[in-house]
């Protein structure tokens, strides 16, 4: 009898290993200390492993935990102040943008977490500025993090249309030094956090700085995790500045290679997609969030074609306006569904891969996480079949659960989320922190926040000014 | 002091009157009976009604109560069984279609029930065969139904492509009969139910009992649920038979008019869908649904801007695969700016407008509910927005809680639903059924009719019979 931590019985396990889901039935998962230890025949599971806690989950599901890829949990405090409306940064987030303070961000920041986890995430891509105290929270929750400060040297000032952006070389050096400290504090701190590089986007630092974060994320063997080609503003900017599009640009400086993680692609056709993706690059996609943003499916599948791989992100609630990779999964079927008029294409399956091991391996955390498998880290998560939204369970002559995962499921099916061996959320509620509480703090917020922003959203007079003089809203 | 029923507080209602939203801030709702007595200001209610109960909602905003138009809710013992294949009801559903029996069917279809309920909806547009039982369960949940009885005369089995549809005249007959009969035991039954006349389509029955169903419709003064221009099989078959397409063959045939509810209109283009709402037809969307069985965005937008009313569906949890109307409204949405490439087409409080009011205008139910106001039926859902997905709450210089509910709620926000004055949902708890009982029930089917399935399914080999064999469910 080897002493272990913990046995986890379940009828179904996904572990997402080989080129499928990899399905496993009528076994155990034996888990020690922060890893996987074993699969064992349920028959044999109590014969060869005592444990400290044994999860009975008999009506139950077990998936890899969700990788949420990109996140801007700290916009979170602007949920819902800036979607349906065209030049969404300009006439939408910035009147709000320009008045959110860090502490509120912060604040509100940690319920876009809660969100995310509560629906399955266990993986949190965060990028923004100031990501210290976001480490700090994800750590508490227990949560995986794999996060990225932002670097930028364009000034943050209103440009006019054509004006290219004004680049402060010391603004640029003073947030890659904030990476830097951040890595140098977070990264693989408690075997759950990893520090990337950000540069906003190749529009917003020089080439010159973009080549020195590239040379710090290469000598600390981490990524770079970078808006690519993200619209035509960029596009605008990089054609102007270098007489060609970003993607050229990239590759031509020596960027695209497996350091980069490149978000978005928006304004990328499937030519320049698949380049991306032949020099090794990982993508990240975030649906719902240029959907909204832009009205844009964007080149996911091309990127795949090319032999790259996919991540799934839910990128910030003031365009999206939620934190659930389920939803992205949904999403990411159905725009690639209508974009191509093709039922047949991003089946399922593809979007579950994209949420766990293909993510993984797009993000570059696919030696720790993304599939289930001896070795790896106890990031699992058990999703409740006996629900309206899961019923009814097919196994012969096929298995339902995918699909009903992707295309029903809305998050509250989560019941249990344990990650490197700890269980951080039962039934629903997280266990390391209190999200009253949370939510308590973050409801003094708004209408300070508003009161800032109020002449500025007034001044523009923007698609929802105008729905609140139509009682649109 | 006038006695009433129930007086319900909150910060926020959206009574859905007007051409916007109806907004209301700082009033108490009056009902009494099954109806919406008084809108009074707060400070006043108490000292004018005294409530055999007082709903404090607190932190809560108000909404009528969800109309979901179209739903097949027996097919529900289906669920997860069909998507991502072309010609869907060939190759998917019709192996599990031929194996499932009534009683299977009927089981399954009160969780689709109880999972639309929950998530907010208050009006069910079921339309299937043999909906007695159907009626009668929910009748018990104290929802509302607006019951179609499905009428078709082509005989049920495998045609080969283009072969036109055998028409059996005696099983054309038997199911209007039966669709009369539904309708002398159910139509406003209890005050909760209608029963409306369901040609499967125009190219499942004869022009001669198309007028015959017309007739017995128009006598009753009630309305026709039918799906118009489905697909290009539909086209295909009236082509063939009359020689022009749908929309001209059902104009020519008088059968445009504001008797006709149509739904899909999958294979319209923007004229067809326009000359179908000048003529006074409402029209039924199912924005996930055919999204996933044929990657097509339905002509809705076409159908709003010819002046017609819109609703919203669900339609069948084997191609879609859930039931919950907040799904619909964020898809119909994002669908929309996806197909114009704009993302100022359909905002939040359109789709929040078809999911009520427009909805139902479009289905001939709005004498009674799809807004808050004095006279009408006191349908109406609390949202709580204490909660991840809806907060922060903005109420200056703008407004959030439409747009994350549209956005972000993914249903369990929904804490509350009262129809026709009493309370049926509390908590996410149905008052009146046993949704564990229903669970339990349910789960014994799916082994027997997936053995009954197996042979065809096999046969068929589409393509979940090939994910089978790829480990990819």
């Amino acid at each position: 009898m080897k002493k272990v931590d913990m046995i986890v019985k379940a009828p179904f396990f996904y572990t997402m290993q080989g080129e499928g889901v990899g399905f496993k039935s009528g076994v155990a998962m034996v888990v020690d200390g922060s890893k996987i230890m074993d699969f064992v025949p349920l028959d044999r599971v109590d014969k060869e492993y005592e444990a400290e806690e044994v999860l009975d989950m008999s009506h139950h599901a077990i998936f890899p935990g969700f990788i949420d890829a990109h996140m801007h949990t700290p916009d979170n405090i602007f949920r819902g102040l800036a979607q349906d409306t065209n030049s969404w940064m300009m006439y939408g987030l910035q009147p709000f943008s320009n008045a959110g303070r860090k502490e509120e961000r912060v604040a509100a920041g940690r319920l876009a977490i809660v969100e995310a986890i509560k629906a399955g995430t266990t993986t949190l891509g965060d990028y923004h500025q100031g990501m210290d105290e976001t480490c700090a929270f994800i750590d508490k929750t227990g949560a995986r993090g794999n996060i990225t400060q932002l670097i930028r040297a364009a000034k943050q000032r209103v440009y006019k249309t054509g004006e290219l952006y004004e680049f402060v070389d010391e603004d640029g050096e003073k947030s890659l030094n904030e990476n830097i400290e951040l890595f140098e504090k977070w990264h693989n701190k408690n075997g759950r956090m990893r520090i990337l590089f950000g540069p906003q986007g190749a529009d917003f630092v020089s080439p010159e700085l973009l080549l020195k974060i590239q040379k710090a994320a290469k000598e600390r063997n981490t990524k770079i995790h970078m808006h690519v080609q993200q619209g035509d503003r960029e596009t605008y900017q990089i054609v102007e500045r270098y007489g060609k599009r970003p993607t050229e640009f990239l590759d031509d400086l020596g960027y695209l290679d497996s350091t980069l993680i490149a978000v978005h692609l928006t304004d990328c056709n499937d030519e320049e997609a698949a380049l991306i993706a032949k020099r090794g690059a990982g993508m990240i996609v975030n649906p719902a969030s240029i959907g909204i943003i832009d009205g844009i499916v964007c080149p996911s599948m091309a990127f795949q074609n090319a032999g790259g791989n996919v991540a799934l992100g839910s990128d910030q609630a003031p365009g999206n306006n939620c934190h659930n990779i389920i939803h992205e999964m949904k999403n990411v079927c159905l725009f690639n569904k209508i974009k191509y008029g093709n039922p047949e294409v991003m089946p399922a399956w593809r979007a579950l891969r994209m949420a766990t091991i293909e993510g993984a391996k797009a993000v570059g955390v696919d030696d720790i996480v993304g599939s289930l498998e001896p070795g790896k880290q106890a990031d699992f998560i058990a999703v409740d079949l006996d629900t309206t939204s899961m019923m009814p369970v097919y196994t012969y002559p096929m298995r339902n659960i995918v699909p009903n995962l992707v295309y029903s499921a809305r998050g509250r099916e989560v019941v249990l989320s344990v990650v490197a061996g700890k269980v951080i959320m039962r039934d629903q509620k997280l266990l390391n922190v209190d999200e009253q509480q949370l939510i308590e703090e973050v409801k003094k917020y708004p209408e300070e926040v508003g009161k800032r922003a109020a002449k500025e959203f007034f001044e523009i007079h923007g698609t929802n000014a105008q729905f609140m003089e139509e009682d649109k809203l």
